[in-house]
């Protein structure tokens, strides 16, 4: 009998990645706008690359980005890149398509709801708290906090024991094979690949842990709904066996 | 003859210390909205307390608040507290009244006009191009940019080796009479204190580093075409007198 569903956060609940790329756009735009003597082409390509090879929380991106292309460090453009890239993400933050229509559903059907998410405590309580999320939840927890990453079971142990249930009673839904559907695995809960954003097609060595896989956030519904369907009727069966 | 203008930023054409009042103001209230179980005027005054301390720059305010209140460190209150901060520093940055007048007026008479202020380059200019005030300026100097702080001569004469203008030709506005008005005497710029906010009533003892005292921004354009006329009468007379 599923009890508590876990939801990651970036691409599963908060559409990020695709905050991310508008961002990192409009902040090249920007630079340009006001004086980056390169072309918006040239720019954004050595960003992404600056991207791919120091990580998306690399604090200094602006600034390599100046080095890499030979240009002095000039405060102003660094400026008008970090205007460009926080309005953006500040007005454009959205969760996913049908999240918040399957949080209440699963709330109103009496579910315990939980996050499960790496990254900086702060910023990713940043973005709950900005959408509105926190209500929906009963626990929120964020790996860096522990000392851990996904898929390390020490987070999804944590997540069970402080939420009351039992690894059979819980299923994770989030978009990366390898960290949340082979992390949760691990520890023996139930859970639902959703097939979206930037890792739909990458990792898929580890699709054998997914139990479900869904392409609509809101298909955890039936899935949750189907679990549970099966677990009466087999209740039953036992009832009129016994 | 005076050819150039130059301004401090903070409280001087950016209405700084009232905004950063009520950015602390309303991060205090969404932290103890978000579950910090403390009163909004116990919260508020230790956050204060630790500005008077670390200052105002210092990057970890919300963390050191919540262990001066001997509280755990909980990321959802701090989270809640950056949201409300950065929310209201970009929805209420305003120039100080009158600034954009006097910088139009100045700019329509021929005046070359600068910037020259302390602090972080990067969030100098955010400041600047936010307010959309940069095609004002000829030249912005940020003391940080060059390793010094006002009143060190350094950036006064920086700025005006750079606009090409000697200093008696030079005017240097600003509401603190250490930093701006000493300092820029020292280098002999003609000096006009502006009389406003948190420094208005401070630092006296160098109020004799003054040449004109306004406490209305406006007031400069008076200041300046004073000086001005005062110059064509004395060239005036020298004519005549020749």
């Amino acid at each position: 009998m599923i009890k508590a569903v876990f939801f990651d956060l970036d691409d599963t609940l908060v559409d990020t990645s695709r905050l991310a790329e508008m961002a990192r756009r409009n902040a090249i735009e920007n630079m340009v706008r006001h004086g980056l003597p390169v072309d918006f082409d040239t720019a954004y390509h050595e960003l992404l690359e600056l991207i791919n090879e120091y990580g998306s929380n690399f604090s200094r991106h602006f600034d390599y980005l100046l080095r890499r292309l030979d240009l002095p460090n000039n405060p102003k453009w660094i400026a008008a890149g970090v205007i460009a890239y926080h309005n953006t993400k500040f007005a454009y933050l959205k969760s996913v398509r049908g999240a918040r229509r399957v949080l209440l559903e699963l709330k109103k059907s009496g579910y315990k709801l939980g996050i499960i998410t790496d990254g900086d405590p702060i910023k990713q309580w940043e973005k709950v708290i900005r959408l509105e999320l926190d209500d929906y939840f009963d626990g929120v927890f964020i790996s860096d906090y522990l000392g851990v990453k996904k898929p390390h079971p020490k987070i999804f142990q944590k997540a069970l024991r402080k939420m009351g249930v039992e690894p059979g009673e819980a299923i994770m839904v989030g978009d990366r094979l390898y960290s949340d559907i082979y992390g949760a695995k691990q520890v023996g809960m139930k859970t639902a690949w959703f097939k979206y954003g930037k890792y739909a097609d990458r990792e898929l060595e580890y699709l054998e842990y997914a139990d479900f896989t869904v392409e609509r956030l809101e298909d955890v519904l039936d899935v949750v709904r189907g679990l549970n369907l099966e677990e009466e009727e087999r209740a039953d069966k036992e009832v009129h066996a016994g």
